[in-house]
């Protein structure tokens, strides 16, 4: 496995305040001579594959993204716990003090490292899942000329409210804990992640999947109760729980249509989007679901193609 | 308004112990001549109309329940807090030590109170909403001969396991917070129901209800945020903790095949179903959807017929 780096911004500007020196993690895989192919994280995924989910799963001489083809860097969001979050940023901005971060201020900073860091003048592609599909359309809406073409699969342009809704439940389940003191948890806050894997879990599979007992794997797990405590639960343990809430921010507030001073017609912005864009909702999914992606592709005239995903994984059918 | 009546049945059974004075709360309309209509309470319903939902809301001269032409009677779940409750009930069955309540053990209390009570040898018809349609299809189940129709709005003969799934999630915001206090608060815990609160709120809608700002009531409220907070906040903190879970256990587990020493074939309990019945599930329902409703038709061999409400309001379409 390739090396996890570190590009330091020095002073930069989030949505919320300043960090004195803002780091963001990344790896690269290949020649940088070749095409490059940006591939962010989505909630819970680290590039270290220590998260719920790595990064290089779709990596590899037989997979989308072949380094042998391509020059492919891999990118942590803020608040991942690799990047500058409130797990690794030292105090004044640690912990429940680290400023909000938004889609735009990763992506400024994404750009900085291909730009100053790499030296890559044009991207081929940037490719990503859930939060990472947002960031693909916040990079198509940023950085026009900058992007040639950009695949998002199970997300969308612009969180939707029944999102920002649940995202209140997840929260509640945070602030409301025994153990999560505000985010001042002197040890790991283990009642309150078990409260918030309880109550985000549902949501990331589909009536269909329940009904069909996906969650036994095939005879592989024993219960339900055993898959939650396995999939989720211990899942989400490691992560720490002010970097999970600010990455649900950034997740609840993202809009593409609010970027570069935009006044949020989502329909116009689609429109003025150069990149060509590949769309890929799952047909269960409940955290974007397919009908907003297919208005959203209506809007982008021509340079948006929509590929359903037929599956009952929901929101996990993306791995 | 009727008065609230309550039934005793002195020492009774349920299936987590035995309540030495068990009471089920009921009210009666109309003249009990006329043919006998059951109105079972739902989750959050109380028959005082003080909960999230009344229970006469359905019952006018001008309504379905017209009190003119049937003998309308209501009646209180155990755990309601109106019919034997853990917030209701003296020691040492209080709180936390009240036993597991099936949907049996509602259905026994039920017949009891209409046989014994009100003199009742047939039943006309009972019609429910979500878990109150739930009893619906128990009185069919367990009382073949003394049930002639039933109505089951927005529910299901059997809970899936996405609602299982997601009741672990309402249950960990309980059991999570911090004045909770394992069932043992002795002040009302306004922290653990704001986390439930906001846990349960976003399924009782869609996709499509939040995508077009149903919250928002046609302009009568001023943000989501406003919404969750008079609606759901405001909605639940009147009722008792424990109460809720209780309730919540009782959903959990309902499963018509299981009842009268059931071995769990679903299809083959429906197919035994000697009552009529009208099954009203909502297209967009995330509690109980509607392919599950046309199995069970399916099943029910020219005895049932379903009838899709065709609305956006989710599992709220009912009201």
């Amino acid at each position: 496995m390739s090396e996890v780096l570190y590009y330091h911004h020095g002073r930069f500007q989030l949505a919320g305040g300043v960090l004195p020196n803002a780091i963001t993690a990344y790896r690269t895989y290949g020649n940088p001579k070749n095409p490059c192919i940006l591939f962010p994280t989505c909630y819970g995924g680290r590039l270290d594959n220590r998260g719920l989910m790595g990064q290089d799963y779709m990596i590899g001489e037989d997979k989308v993204l072949n380094p042998s083809k391509y020059y492919i860097v891999t990118v942590a969001l803020f608040s991942n716990g690799e990047s500058s979050s409130p797990s690794n940023t030292p105090a004044p901005y640690n912990g429940p003090h680290f400023p909000h971060v938004s889609y735009e201020d990763n992506i400024r900073a994404q750009h900085a490292l291909l730009t100053k860091g790499l030296g890559i003048e044009k991207l081929f592609c940037v490719i990503g899942v859930s939060m990472g599909g947002q960031q693909a359309y916040h990079w198509a809406a940023m950085y026009p000329d900058f992007v040639e073409r950009f695949v998002a699969i199970c997300s969308a342009a612009r969180t939707n409210d029944l999102s920002r809704a649940f995202q209140e439940g997840f929260k509640a389940a945070f602030v409301c804990s025994k153990d999560f003191d505000n985010g001042y948890y002197k040890t790991r806050p283990e009642i309150a992640m078990h409260a918030f894997s309880r109550a985000i879990g549902p949501w990331i599979y589909s009536q269909a999947w329940f009904a069909q007992k996906g969650y036994l794997h095939d005879g592989m797990v024993s219960s339900m109760e055993n898959f939650m405590c396995g999939a989720w639960d211990a899942g989400f343990l490691p992560w720490d729980a002010n970097d999970l809430l600010v990455l649900m921010r950034t997740w609840g507030q993202g809009d593409i249509s609010l970027v570069n001073g935009g006044n949020g017609d989502l329909a116009q912005c689609l429109a003025n989007v150069k990149a060509k864009g590949l769309i890929m909702p799952c047909k269960t999914d409940l955290f974007f679901p397919p009908e907003e992606n297919i208005k959203e592709v209506a809007s982008m005239r021509g340079n948006g193609r929509l590929a359903l995903i037929d599956s009952i994984w929901g929101h996990m059918s993306e791995l």
